[in-house]
């Protein structure tokens, strides 16, 4: 009973999620899903990444939290086209919650060319969500440790692009970035891996010429 | 029908976390569950802490991880009674795996004083489960930032002891204890605080004596 209805739910979110991939195409929306735990710097890398993209390009943010609209707030600045879902205590986004928002409560988020959702603060429940997206982003801080990936496996699995973030507070902990890096490469071989730091801008051109080139692919 | 599930599996979990409660009432053995984001420092701070108490005390730990036993590892210097549990994805720990290890698997962990439990790294999901635990404590590093107690209120809510760890970090980030400290008191006004840093050592101690008056109010 139990598995029958986990299964069924899993199997609704996979629908939601090709719903929203479609209606994405169509639109030539690029979908980027960010995740990553509490605190390893998501919000303050997507401010440097509007900060470089919103003069180039139209943008949009899809803000996921439990509580408060505090990073909706922070990106504000960037573009106008914000979004903040507080799931009130789920631990996770689903594809139907964005599928809503795209179809009927925000549709001028189709509007975007690059469209970014910033996941729940955990490592854990939002990998095992596909969204629709058509890439996934998750981040380490080093201040996490370099034995995160070993341990929770599926959020470094199944992503697209691992950045490694708080790369300027390398000299005051304990992480081997090349150790961590190996270990990613094991894990999930196709990804690619940016090391950055959102503070000093290093390494934040690189990943944000990346996006664009996945936006030109998507566009061609 | 959802809803029925989830009520009854939660009511299944208090029935759990309230047998357990009993069979450590009766051992006499203080249990305190630990948790946090990843990479937060539950395990350092726990190999800080049973270096300071094993010399005292019968100490034992239940380890939670997804998947691996590298914290168990790290920590069997100081006690033999670990044992680990690897959920295989699942977010959290539930009071019936307690139950089956205190009962079945490994009653010998009734032989302790003090019963650790380190939770599985996510600020969301774990919180909502009691294991029938003397105290729970959440910890919170310095490198998250100080907005994640308004984000993930459930976490620094329904707890006893907040640890506000990795202060040797304290200078290179943006992170302002005074604020910190205020909002969890409007958060949560009966829990301790404390903020300390398992790498240099303060405040540990400060914390272990905490944990020593919690055991002899249980043992009184």
């Amino acid at each position: 009973m139990r598995v029958y209805l986990a299964k069924n739910l899993r199997e609704a979110n996979k629908n939601s999620a090709a719903d929203n991939r479609k209606i994405l195409g169509e639109h030539g929306v690029l979908m980027v899903n960010m995740m990553g735990s509490p605190g390893c710097g998501k919000t303050s890398l997507l401010e440097e990444t509007l900060k470089r993209l919103s003069p180039k390009y139209r943008l949009a943010v899809i803000e996921g939290d439990l509580y408060t609209a505090e990073d909706a707030q922070r990106l504000k600045p960037w573009t106008s086209e914000i979004v903040q879902i507080n799931t009130e205590g789920a631990c996770h986004l689903e594809a139907n919650y964005i599928g809503h928002l795209l179809t009927q409560n925000s549709p001028s988020l189709l509007d975007a060319e690059i469209l970014f959702i910033e996941n729940i603060g955990n490592l854990v429940c939002p990998a095992e969500f596909d969204l629709g997206e058509d890439i996934r982003v998750t981040l380490l801080s080093v201040t996490e440790g370099n034995d995160k990936p070993r341990k929770y496996p599926l959020a470094f699995k199944e992503t697209g692009a691992i950045l490694i973030t708080k790369l300027d507070l390398l000299d005051y902990v304990n992480f081997n970035l090349e150790r961590a890096t190996l270990d990613l490469k094991i894990i999930n071989e196709r990804s690619v891996i940016f090391p950055l730091s959102a503070k000093t801008g290093e390494g934040v051109e690189t990943w944000c010429n990346w996006l664009e080139s996945l936006l030109k692919k998507k566009r061609k």
